[in-house]
């Protein structure tokens, strides 16, 4: 227990679109017993209970703003077991996302799942929202890699949900449902995830094009050619201008648009792979930009990491959705993102996973005028519709949260939403568990 | 409508083993809206609903054993958009698995999971049990292809959960709820599938070894080598002696156990990678196959595919079950498999997916000497026990169905029991759906 609660658990990346809490209290488990007798005690006195894993959310999702208990799973970080013979580990969920990866990699294994932030964010956050990144485009999300859970569900019983197995076709997969569901269901404390083979090589393809359509068709001409990178990503001009500084490319002034595929798997594998990917790429393009060395291509994926908060840098804040769409419709998606950033007088720009149709559509804005966060909502609810309009779903991996709460009920039956509210119900009777995010 | 019920519609595959059906009454709907007036009526009128796909299930999870309306899906079947370079398809439930990986494959892409009895078996039954198969070892089960289901709800409500988008972290994953669900939440009327570019070549290795000890030894050496086959099946000692007869490949008598690993991906990798298997199999293996003609690589895996309808005609029946099991405890599985069936006097063997430490355990009976299937049945507790004792589950790939109906009991705590009812209760108050499967 902290006390007085610190600052610091009382928002995560959406402070600068104006969401902000105030913890009653924050608590800080060292074990699962913890987090069971902790949830049990928020239970019986019908006191909120907001989970939160490193408060790296870009959807308010760990953020007390009507007060409550803050459950801080970052004490809860054991390596519970690690089986390199058998592709498996099991970790508890306060571990960060980079010292996970890291540990598998020590041990020639991959946990492919890349989502931003990685040093901060927590293997629980990252399940709790279903986390993606670069490489789920070859290698699939978060969810993909989970084969069991450890959760705490209300009234505070300490459960799993599935194991080290494989594979399981007894029960409902309720341990889906506690994937991707924002701390409303109940608290992750542990989780068995498969790991596979690390590849011997990974190595990037950026393409350079001067605007959206030349782009996306090199995009629509890697997968029309049955190619498969390990990553297909993409940023437009503006998101590029924002992350020029320390661009480790070069790229001529009428570059408009880039392609990051990648190419991985063994040596020889890599190699073949990410020529054919230079030869799909370079129609069209302006320049292509494919590192061998292996610090070359880890400069390239920390500039890439760093685009969002560079976009943040350009006027102290911005509001970022991630709208996904059919891939084939990306296009559509990224110029519909540009009309709407102007039609509300607002600097726009988009970025993200092209081969999953996942879109990082941004808002820049100047915190100092809350006209244009204002401007920006709106320019948000209108890129929502659009993502409805065009077959697609209001968010590919950051989830609901705070910033988008309610918003399925513009986009789902009545059927859906009642059943959405069933299954919150079956698991917390109470409605104590993160309230007000995803469907209030 | 069919009147009177035929005989077809009253069991599956597990009519041998005395799971056996009457239904009122047999409806095959030829579209998704009538699949919704067929549930509307029966929700009305207090009826229950029985949902089937091919009747190719392994655990009795379509049979009308207490009557009601057997729902068969066979006439809604429609392909109803395919886009090959958005590696795309949105099928109807009644298409067969066999059709679907057709259809794929025309277009260069591939629907990977693969099922037994794909000519027959229905992609809606197979999204219902969440089937797996032998490539599911790198490309995992029926789940992991599905982006969108449209469902039938009770009481009678078409909806979509999901659809044409790769990436959704905005509601509850309702759709991974129906996936493996045997029927009993609602019907799968279409599904959305993800494909990918088909490898350029499968080349499978075959290694023959003395023994379980020796085999299981094999496997754990491809694992621990960090080889990445696409399958990595084993059979025992009798499931050989079984499936001998068309076996396309010669065996030394001493023969106790074999393993079918397959490399595949571009011709120049699955050579790559064929060469690396054939090292690591050969150690302690008494012989090698790796065939590389087509025509030798498909005989291998109709052989394989057969050994289930093998071991079948070995004595006329047989039960067989298919538990899974961490991969490390795979060895210790296949020996209890073999010391139960001694226990209980019957003929046993066992054969699966060993990469995903999946067995089908199975005991061979005459169905014509009714004490030998209750002998069995015991031995099938016995078996499930040691799958729960082993940290495994009771199901991998067939599910609960009537045969396991209501063993979840037995490894699962209440509360999680309860858990299982209230989610089917908030999808199916009045308990229409499939009753007494799963979890009555």
């Amino acid at each position: 227990m902290v006390d007085p609660p610190a600052r610091a658990y009382a928002h995560d990346a959406t402070l600068a679109r104006g969401v902000d809490g105030r913890p009653d209290a924050v608590v800080l488990p060292g074990t699962a017993e913890e987090v069971a007798r902790t949830v049990g005690w928020c239970y019986d006195h019908g006191v909120p209970i907001v989970p939160r894993g490193g408060g790296t959310g870009l959807a308010g999702g760990a953020v007390p703003v009507d007060g409550g208990v803050v459950l801080s799973l970052e004490r809860v970080r054991a390596v519970r077991s690690f089986d390199p013979l058998a592709w498996r580990i099991q970790v508890e969920a306060g571990i960060t996302t980079a010292d996970l990866r890291r540990r598998a990699r020590e041990a020639g294994l991959v946990y492919p799942p890349d989502p931003g932030a990685a040093d901060q964010s927590q293997i629980g956050g990252n399940i709790a929202t279903n986390a993606g990144g670069p490489h789920a485009f070859k290698y699939g999300v978060t969810g993909a890699w989970v084969t069991g859970l450890e959760v705490v569900l209300p009234p505070g019983e300490l459960v799993s949900l599935g194991g080290p197995v494989r594979k399981d076709a007894a029960g409902y997969d309720l341990k889906r449902l506690l994937i991707g569901s924002e701390g409303t269901l109940g608290v992750i404390t542990a989780a068995w995830l498969r790991l596979i083979p690390a590849p011997e090589a990974e190595l990037p393809v950026v393409g350079l094009y001067p605007d959206v359509p030349t782009g996306c068709a090199a995009i629509a001409a890697v997968l029309g050619t049955g190619l498969q990178p390990a990553t297909l990503e993409y940023l437009d001009h503006r998101a590029l201008a924002a992350a020029s500084v320390r661009r480790p490319f070069p790229a001529p002034a009428a570059t408009g648009f880039v392609v990051i595929a990648e190419a991985d798997g063994s040596a020889a594998e890599a190699a073949r792979l990410r020529a054919e990917l230079v030869g799909v790429l370079d129609d069209g393009a302006l320049g292509i930009h494919a590192p061998l060395a292996r610090r070359d291509v880890a400069d390239l994926w920390r500039w890439r990491a760093g685009v969002s908060q560079a976009v943040t840098a350009r006027r102290g804040g911005k509001l970022s959705e991630d709208i996904v769409v059919p891939v084939d419709r990306l296009a559509d998606a990224i110029q519909a993102t540009l009309e709407i950033g102007a039609r509300h007088d607002l600097e726009t720009c988009s970025w993200g996973h092209a081969g999953d149709g996942n879109l990082h559509s941004t808002f820049m804005i100047d915190p100092a005028h809350p006209d244009q966060l204002a401007r920006a909502e709106r320019a948000a609810a209108d890129l929502f519709e659009l993502a409805v309009r065009l077959d697609g779903s209001i968010s590919g991996e950051h989830g609901i949260g705070r910033v988008k709460a309610g918003r399925l009920r513009n986009s789902w039956p009545d059927a859906l939403v009642g059943l959405h509210q069933r299954t919150k119900a079956a698991f917390d009777p109470k409605g104590l568990m993160n309230p007000q995010v995803k469907l209030p």
